[in-house]
């Protein structure tokens, strides 16, 4: 199963380790054996993927441990509505490194933020946040995001409602969000 | 306000701050000048106390990093149901030092943990849970727990659903948890 072989996947598991160690985590040996390698059906993992350390997923709470490779994109999606609620809610805060993270806003007043004239095309105006170690953002549910480590890698605590990531809608529609543990 | 004195307050904070720099815990500076000390109302915080750091608090999902003085206790209390939920679930994951976590459970099988004949008081039995860093444990709601750092103290955090302190409800009735910032 999944996109990612093992000897690849063996590779993006240390690097994580590695991330981990510099933000100073402490994991268990059983976390360690299974960190998650998402690469979203992209096959460019280095560059579109991420590697994720899941501590606990109720029916209500979710923290998670987010590490990603130097300059690596997790690419622009949102969490919709479910039947439960509406849609996953995070904040992320910053561990290690440097991350970039773009947020659905609205357009500016300036405009030159505004669609040309005569384009017609749909776009989303991002707003951009950079994330050193200590800082975090909330991001709610159904806003359009995405976000990218910087030159040394980063390392991010998820705080979050229930996560259910086979309900993210990503905007390119080649994406499948398929957690690639290979086992 | 308040039953700490800011010297009290000062010093309170300070081993707080010690606490989470062994854990390698980065905070805004706004967050090492805001560092919570809840008394608990007993005048004796270095023994019945906490310190903390609230990360975020929405209305659905709350993250905060405790701090715990050698051998400080959180004293014996539950989450009760509220208006909005059935009540703050918490998910505890040590980061630094050893926490000894005591949660309400079923009495044993074994007869020597049933009340005493003719005792006829009610009385709760609890589970030990020792947790060491990278260990966690998840607490339902109205379920009756304490929790006391080791020797060298602890730093745990703290992944729940939205936190009222204020909705705590203690077994000791001289307890009152009201968040003793002075500012």
């Amino acid at each position: 199963m999944g996109l990612v072989n093992r000897d690849e996947y063996e590779k993006l598991r240390t690097k994580a380790l590695e991330l981990f160690d510099k933000a100073n985590i402490i994991l268990t040996e059983e976390e360690k054996d299974n960190v998650e390698v998402a690469d979203f059906g992209l096959g460019k993992i280095e560059n579109t993927g991420l590697q994720v350390v899941t501590y606990v997923n109720t029916d209500l709470v979710c923290a998670k441990e987010l590490a990603l490779l130097p300059d690596q994109t997790c690419p622009e999606h949102k969490h919709p509505t479910r039947e439960f609620d509406d849609g996953k809610e995070e904040t992320f805060r910053c561990r290690y490194g440097k991350v970039f993270l773009y947020v659905e806003g609205k357009p500016a007043e300036n405009l030159s933020a505004q669609p040309p004239e005569g384009d017609g095309q749909y776009y989303t105006v991002f707003n951009e946040i950079i994330l050193k170690p200590g800082e975090q953002y909330t991001i709610y549910p159904n806003t359009i995001h995405w976000f990218k480590a910087g030159s040394d890698g980063a390392v991010v605590s998820e705080f979050s409602t229930r996560s259910t990531d086979e309900d993210d809608i990503f905007t390119d529609p080649r994406i499948k969000r398929i957690p690639e543990k290979i086992l």
